[in-house]
C-alpha cells in the first residue's frame, strides 16, 4: 500500500482530518500540535552533519506550525541513535534552531537504534489555516522558490551553494505563516505537485497552476537544462522545501508568488492539462 | 557514555529539569507534554503482536502523564515501519488504548524504516507532581506490584499469565496519579531502584526502602526462588512496570503500598545498606 492510500485508510478509520498539525482549543486559545520524524535512511542526504540533522528535525516541525499560522512555543524530541553517535552535536543543532525560531527546547527522550529524530512542536494561533479552506475565485501562492532541493540532491557534487543551503539549512516560513491569514495553506514536504493535490482534495475544488509563474531559481533552471531535463518537473517534485503553498483572494507579493487559481470542480491542472502527481512518497 | 550520564550532560546543557513530562502553564491551565519512543529492537519482546505494540506505545506516554498527575487529552504518534508491515493492526492497538484511557488519538505521521513508534501525549492538570518534591519525613509508596515484567522476560517460556499480562498489556496508573496529590512522583520505566535514585537526586534527600515491604507477586517470588535468585533484586531492576513511585506525608493504602521513608541527607538505602543501582539503561 502506498503511503497516500495508507494515510487515507488511517484517517478514514480514525475520522481524523489530515492536516499539518492537530488543532485544539482550550479556554480562549487555539493550539497546534505536530509530530514529525526525521529518519536517517530517507531524510539525511550525504554530507549532512549531526548538527544539520538536529536543525532539520526542528524545521520539519516548525514548518508544519507555520502552515497552520501558529507561533511556535515548545519543542520536544525523542532521539534514537546508534552507539557510538555524536548525540551532543545533534542536540546543538536542535538548540541552534530552537533559539533561532524563538521556541523553547523542552526535553524529550533518548533511545538506542537506527538514527531517527521524532520532534514535537506546540504552537499557539489566533486563527487557523487548514488545507480545506480553498475557495473558488482564490489565487494560489507559494513562498520563496521551489526546486533547489531536488536539483541539489540530483547530483550533490555539482550542487551550488544556493542548493546546498536549502538542503542543509532549510528555513520554516513562520513569519509568512503568521502574516498570511490565507483561506488554505500547506507546507511543501513531499513536493509542490503533491501538496497542490492535497489542497484540491481537502477543499473539494480544482486548482490550476501555470508553469511559467512557478518561482524557480536560475541555477536550478540552468542545471536542469544542462542535463536536458525540465526544471518545472523538478520544481513540482522537489520535496522538503518547507515553503508554504496557500490560497487567498489575493496574493501579497511580499509574502509569496502567485502561481495559479482555484475554481469549482475537481482536479489539478498545469497549463490546462492534468498535472502529474509527483513528489516523494514513502512506501512506494 | 551511559544514558544516565548523557541525559545529565544534556539537561545541564539545556537547563532542563529532567521530569517525566514538560509542564507549562497557559492562562489558568497547567499542561503536561511528553514524548516517548518505543523501539522494536529494545522494547518489543518476543510474542508481542503489532496491536500490543500500539497499545504499549500509548501506555508509555500516558504513564508519564500519570506521574505528573495529569489527565490525558490528546495522543499523536509517528510510526516508522519496514515495508511490508501490518501498520493497521498497530494502529488498532493505539486506538484501543486511546479509547480505554479516554484520550483522543489525533493523528501523526508515517515513515519507512526500522520499526519504532514515537508517541506524544498532552495532559491537563490541576496541580503538578515533580520528581523534586520529596521532603524529609515523607513516606515512600508504590502502586501495584513490581517484578512481573523482569520475571516474565527472564524466561518467556515459563512466564505465567500474570507476568504476560504486565508485559503485553501494561496499564498506566492514571487514576492513581490523579488521586495522589503526592509531594513527588515518578513512573517506573527503567526499574524501581533506578527511579528511587532519580527521586532522591532530584529532591536532594535520602530514601530508605525496606525489601520486605516491596509488593512482589507470589509467582515472581516463586520463580526467582526456583532459579536460586533474589526476587527483591528482580523487583528492583524490573523495567517498564509503569507503576508510580511517590512520596507523601502518608501513603493511602488504597492507592499504593508503603515501602520506605524519606530523610534528609544523601543516598538511597535498602534495609540500611546502599541500594544497588539496577534497572534498564540504554547505551550501556
Amino acid at each position: 500500500m502506498k503511503e497516500r492510500e495508507l494515510i487515507h485508510t488511517i484517517t478514514e478509520l480514525l475520522h481524523i482530518d489530515s492536516e499539518d498539525a492537530f488543532v485544539f482549543s482550550h479556554d480562549d486559545s487555539l493550539f497546534s500540535l505536530t509530530i514529525d520524524t526525521l529518519v536517517a535512511k530517507t531524510d539525511v542526504p550525504r554530507g549532512m552533519t549531526p548538527s544539520d540533522i538536529g536543525w532539520k528535525a526542528v524545521v520539519m516541525n516548525l514548518s508544519d506550525l507555520a502552515a497552520m499560522g501558529a507561533t511556535p512555543q515548545y519543542f520536544l524530541c525523542s532521539i534514537t541513535a546508534p552507539e557510538p553517535y555524536p548525540v551532543l552535536d545533534l542536540i546543538k543543532g536542535i538548540t541552534r534552531a530552537c533559539d533561532q525560531f524563538h521556541c523553547l527546547y523542552a526535553g524529550g527522550d533518548l533511545n538506542e537504534g537506527e538514527l531517527s529524530v521524532s520532534g514535537v512542536a506546540l504552537g499557539i494561533s489566533r486563527t487557523v489555516m487548514l488545507r480545506s479552506g480553498a475557495k473558488p475565485g482564490d489565487k494560489v501562492g507559494v513562498t520563496g522558490d521551489v526546486g533547489r532541493v531536488y536539483a541539489g540532491l540530483k547530483n550533490m557534487d555539482s550542487a551550488t551553494p544556493a542548493m546546498k543551503e536549502k538542503i542543509f539549512s532549510p528555513y520554516p516560513r513562520i513569519k509568512e505563516g503568521l502574516a498570511l491569514k490565507a483561506h488554505a495553506c500547506i507546507d511543501i514536504s513531499d513536493g509542490l505537485s503533491s501538496e497542490v493535490y492535497h489542497l484540491a482534495e481537502a477543499s473539494a475544488v480544482s486548482l490550476s497552476i501555470y508553469s511559467d509563474l512557478i518561482p524557480i531559481h536560475a541555477e536550478v533552471k540552468e542545471k536542469a537544462e544542462m542535463l536536458g531535463e525540465d526544471p518545472v518537473l523538478w520544481a513540482l517534485k522537489s520535496g522538503e522545501e518547507y515553503e508554504l503553498v496557500f490560497t487567498d483572494s489575493d496574493i501579497n507579493p511580499e509574502i509569496g508568488t502567485e502561481i495559479g487559481e482555484v475554481t469549482s470542480g475537481k482536479g489539478v491542472f498545469l497549463d490546462g492539462e492534468k498535472m502529474p502527481l509527483l513528489g516523494w512518497e514513502h512506501y512506494t
